[in-house]
């Protein structure tokens, strides 16, 4: 197949399931290219109305808590058992192939890649956090149309990234670790309350007890915190990759809160703000390209960030300044 | 003394610590009408140089939690013992009067107010968030320009406005009741992760064994949440604005923030980042007000969000439409 297919190859290959073209589309909408850009924008309002059926989960955890274990086992579990089909979108700013052979983790959910009723596809590195969100929600979308019924968006628990994912999925798991201190390993604060459920992985044999333990800890910091608007209550699980214990307790709380969350109409407004915020987001990053597109603007901004730390011009006074800056290179730049 | 003065002053009075005239300046800087802000910006222009020296604080808690004795008891300990001048800033978007005087709340810090090393000031009611974020900032800058020491910023612990209000403070303080199950009570997941300290309050006569439970939890809640780059760890105190039991603990702690985030930098580093974005966010809100001046980008954007909701166009094509659209008004009207 030639590398590069035109926009009806695009929408049926997408619309059939076709992997292979589901692959060409996302490498086509994480491109650079204007005119790459141009064929990837109506790809997407093509597909737009097959889009929306699935279940879309965030999955976050550290590095070394099985996050791809995790995601093999229960991605397995969800085919086999519920004749799902599945796919895992990875964010990961830092990611790396040598990175991955560093950890041992050559076969990366190898099984889980091959099977049929499987996607699996990392995201392209180097980007900007908020270009990731954007490209990410742009593939999960190719992927609902391609007719996935989950859809896995995997970041790395260690930055902003998790924000931008939790604004685009249905549904967000944290992993953790138990055992010897490991309550703490390095989860920045406002990530775990942003989980619907936390999962503590590796649960078995001499490590079951700790996972307990931590089960506890977790579910009574839960408790002291309030939850949200949606009454939904996070829940504290406990599952192992090895075992395969915990699996199902893991799908029943996904299952319970869809369940919950669409009977008191809570999904279905969550999505309709995701969708509108969506298109302010990309609004603001419009303003925003044509604020760094002006050099002027953007060396103006420095000098006046150095004039404000001096104080010798107030925070509103270089604003308007800059403001004024801006309205100028708009009169003068027809875009 | 006549209603309006003119900048210098505004500016004397403000440098020699009136309160009568600083009093009027911040009613200057919340007016509304644009010949009043230009010369609100001028005098702020003109204190500049002498603010930034005070330690400011931001104190929330629910309604009943005791926010108002407690400032009043804390603030005439500053004063007393420690020979410092207060000012308190009250944010409230849903206060009144009448509000006030139905919980019996007619002696709102009475005794403070009437203390003429103490300042405070209600906000202006009925404005937006943002707005109330902006002005609170001004008026805080007004009153280290008048030379207090400490300002105490209050909100009430149950919207966004402390989000708002963390942005401008250097440490802030929850105010929460014990017993009966008020763990809980009404204060929303990401509230008391900005805590720098919690200080459950009423902790007098049978309430002490209540409290120090309470204390246990936060204590357990807070180990279990990562603490933030600045390498201070949240304290959870106890006190009574009757006793007078613990309001020293209250104050050694804010020493003890204040003296370690210097030591390590962080104090001057987060103020300089605040500084920073305040510029920002005057200049993206000069950018707001232009976008909802153009009535015409208003009506648009809803009708946009109506096709993006229906699945008619993507996003992505809603906000290419609504910023050209933007840029046609903002060439047509030279603001």
């Amino acid at each position: 197949m030639k590398a590069r297919l035109n926009l009806q190859e695009y929408v049926t290959g997408i619309l059939q399931g076709d992997r292979v073209v589901l692959a060409k589309a996302i490498t086509l909408i994480e491109s650079t290219r204007s005119e790459d850009r141009a064929l990837a924008d109506r790809v997407l309002e093509t597909v737009l109305p097959h889009t929306g059926k699935s279940l879309r989960i965030g999955i976050t955890g550290v590095p070394g808590v099985g996050k791809s274990t995790f995601i093999e086992a229960f991605g397995k579990y969800a085919i086999e058992k519920h004749k799902k089909k599945v796919a895992v979108l990875t964010v990961d700013p830092s990611s790396s192939l040598t990175k991955g052979s560093i950890l041992g983790d050559k076969t990366r959910m190898e099984t889980l890649a091959k099977h049929p009723m499987a996607f699996i596809r990392p995201s392209a590195t180097g980007e900007a956090l908020g270009g990731i969100a954007h490209r990410t929600r742009e593939a999960l979308h190719l992927c609902e149309a391609a007719g996935f019924d989950f859809i896995i968006v995997e970041t790395v628990g260690v930055g902003q990234s998790e924000v931008a994912v939790k604004n685009i999925v249905d549904f967000f798991l944290l992993l953790m670790l138990a055992g010897a201190g490991d309550e703490l390993q390095g989860i920045k604060k406002g990530i775990m309350e942003m989980a619907d459920a936390i999962a503590i992985t590796k649960a078995d044999g001499d490590n079951v007890k700790h996972a307990r333990e931590a089960q506890a800890e977790y579910q009574h910091a839960f408790h002291v915190m309030r939850t949200d608007d949606s009454g939904w209550s996070p829940k504290v699980l406990t599952c192992s990759s090895l075992t395969m214990e915990g699996i199902d307790d893991t799908w029943n709380t996904l299952s319970d809160f869809e369940k919950r969350m669409k009977a008191n109409g809570y999904f279905e407004t969550r999505r309709q703000h995701q969708q509108v915020s969506w298109m302010h987001e990309c609004f603001e990053s419009l303003i925003k390209i044509q604020i760094e597109k002006s050099a002027r603007t953007t060396q103006h901004s420095t000098e006046l960030e150095q004039l404000v730390l001096r104080k010798v011009i107030t925070p509103q006074g270089a604003a308007a300044t800059l403001f004024q800056t801006l309205l100028t290179s708009l009169k003068n730049n027809p875009s």
